[in-house]
């Protein structure tokens, strides 16, 4: 064997049919993007068990990712349903696909996502540990948490989210510093119990070269989790937040040291001017490792329009750096989301994603929307059509209302401004 | 007479009842208020031929104040309907209305609107001018232009978008640097038609000064439009948007000599990272006056879901200081929007203005977080129902999906992490 993981070839000077076509699809040399996958600040999630058949990359200058989270869970433990929402979820470029199963036959619909995923696979294990629990949380040993890692990473997962920062060093902190919506995490909220329950050190960290062990074997990329994410924007920014964070930044090392790949999740529920420095943060104390953020979220008050408010912290959030995105639907903080609710939650994250990219200067990025307002300035509504990020919506929209004037839409009609300026600088006389 | 306008007022030291008002409601000492008005940086939009009964302020340091666009036009003219929605506007918490009317019965829908509004209302005189129009446009004088203005000074309109600013220097501009959507104002396409078809002057550049005299008459403030607004990303922030931004600010220092309020209207397209930029541009070229923003929409590609683009470039717009946001819907570059449309537009806004007010530090805007967080905190479901920004949504959205433990909802049932961490810290043992 040459090499295990990505980054380990990396390393070593190889470029692998993943970087070649990583690079090509981003437009960039594979000798580069081979550099940033060896320092580290880019990952290819590639299980070996599972060689998703559109490897992506996540990282420094790279094209903003958009994760999907589903799964069968007590509540909602339809398979097939949830499957379909895979295939849907795909089909509306989503990048990823998150399986957050907490309940019920979970290794079996883990086994069916993977079969049938193109796209890069990540799942939390600690949710799977307590999802098969026949005895208390605290009956839970170390071994029985690194067990079901290993079973996740022979099933071929992609990615796997560790929250191994929260130590008992950063437990304290969180105890000694109050704050409003407490730990909202619902691994780190498992973890935490743990640990008080057991008065343990969290197994994660403890057994931290074990776990890299077994991701090494496979290549399973660590997203590390925070675990003291903020849960209302009055708590970002706070002592146990930025000292998990400075514990991931450390585990980062000790993965990279090992050759295993990492990113490192972040907020969160944020007010709109501390997300350009938490991402500075993490850049910093995480050495450059890939910043994967949920949401984040810049007001608490709008339940029903979460997809809105994560959508201008997601935006913010990439723009200043932030590399990948997991999608929020309408449904966040209300309930799990049906397959409408999970579209709308993949357009606004994927909007966030495409306004960043302008700003990140990725290659292609401009040259869409360019097009898209050549043919506005064109009216040339069938090519607007087919460029919009959602042509059937668009389509539709428009239908609904036809104009009486066909070059021009209901909103201005005679007095379309495109039509005018065209008529004028045609040196022709303008008829409203 | 003691006093014709709010400013002229405010200049001599004088509280009127409506800054006593808005001073109330925004949490700030009258005097204070007063001394803002006095300097130009708060406008007080009311005509004293409509005096609505909620008025308010739109300026540094107070609460983002949001617009929602309706009238009558040749393709949707129910007048009736166009009024239930501005009932429903009202209902929704839009700040103000402003009738785009442009065909039809336009004079008999404002007078119906103003009767009706209780919040300011603003329109755009020049479609009114050409929606009348009998003759060419060419054919139109500019006392045309400005009997137009009159009558809907008369009629009581509060504020009024005029497009000064596109005087022949700045068309020069215009013409001189090539931009892929020429003008996409609908006033700024039809003004500059009319000056190339006569040869002459901006009318309402040229006799600005009749215009302010009328103004002064009725207290109606001038929302000087941007006719050089981007309309698509690439054409943000260049010389033509600059220079009409110029001409604009030396326009305010006119008007305030006056005692004219007046507000700048902003962009339009613009990508993320040109945005604050934008805003301390028209601050400091506008003299610290009032900036009134549409969208701006943060890419091109996303026609369907620009009350989202919206929603991002309009957060961090005014959360970098821009006082005002024009509504944008999803049928937006589509067509007019439905009641429907209308309403998800409004809840865009109010998101962004609400973000962007937590970071402004208006008074109430982060107890509104707070109380949520709270209630998340302890699960309690109808005081978050209560406090959501629509509370309708949020309940039936939760009531689709019912948990089986009624504390928590089907994102994570029995691993709520907020159940978890409650458990916990209360010294019992979670039971998952």
């Amino acid at each position: 064997m040459v090499y295990r993981t990505q980054m380990e070839a990396a390393k070593k000077g190889i470029i692998t049919p993943e970087m070649e076509r990583v690079a090509g699809e981003e437009r960039l040399a594979p000798e580069e993007l081979r550099q940033r996958v060896a320092k580290g600040e880019v990952v290819i999630p590639y299980n070996k068990n599972h060689r998703p058949s559109r490897p992506q990359g996540i990282g420094r200058g790279l094209r903003t990712k958009i994760n999907v989270n589903l799964g069968v869970s007590n509540d909602c433990c339809d398979v097939e349903e949830e499957l379909a929402k895979a295939d849907r979820a795909v089909a509306l470029k989503a990048d990823a696909l998150m399986d957050l199963s907490s309940y019920g036959k979970t290794r079996e619909f883990r086994r069916q996502l993977l079969a049938r995923s193109p796209v890069m696979v990540g799942t939390v294990p600690v949710y799977d540990a307590v999802a098969s629990l026949k005895k208390d949380l605290t009956g839970l040993t170390p071994g029985d948490f690194l067990a079901v890692v290993r079973e996740h990473a022979e099933d071929g997962v992609d990615f796997i989210t560790i929250h191994a920062g929260l130590n008992r060093e950063v437990a304290a902190h969180f105890k000694r510093n109050p704050r409003l919506t407490k730990i909202v995490s619902r691994g780190g909220s498992l973890l935490f119990a743990w640990m008080e329950g057991t008065n343990k050190e969290n197994p994660f960290y403890e057994y931290f070269d074990d776990l890299l062990a077994i991701c090494r074997e496979y290549d399973v990329t660590i997203s590390l989790g925070d675990a003291c994410r903020p849960g209302s924007v009055g708590d970002a920014t706070d002592a146990a937040q930025v000292a998990e964070l400075i514990v991931l930044g450390e585990l980062t090392l000790r993965a990279w040291e090992q050759d295993v790949q990492v990113m490192i999740e972040g907020p969160g529920h944020m007010k709109i001017d501390e997300i350009a420095a938490n991402v500075l943060l993490e850049k910093k104390l995480c050495h450059g490792a890939p910043f994967y953020v949920l949401g984040p979220v810049v007001t608490d008050i709008a339940p029903g329009y979460d997809h809105i408010t994560a959508a201008i912290g997601g935006a913010i959030a990439a723009a200043a750096g932030a590399d990948f995105l997991c999608y929020v639907t309408p449904a966040e903080h209300l309930k799990l989301p049906d397959a409408e609710e999970m579209k709308e939650g993949i357009m606004a994250a994927r909007i966030a994603a495409h306004a960043a990219d302008l700003v990140k200067g990725v290659p292609g990025a401009a040259g869409w929307d360019e097009e898209m307002s050549r043919a506005r300035q064109e009216l040339n509504w069938e090519r607007m059509f087919n460029l919009a990020l959602d042509p059937v919506k668009a389509r539709a929209m428009r239908e609904k209302a036809r104009p009486s004037d066909p070059a021009t839409c209901t909103m201005c009609g005679k007095m379309c401004a495109v039509r005018n300026i065209n008529t004028v600088l045609a040196g022709e006389t303008v008829k409203i």
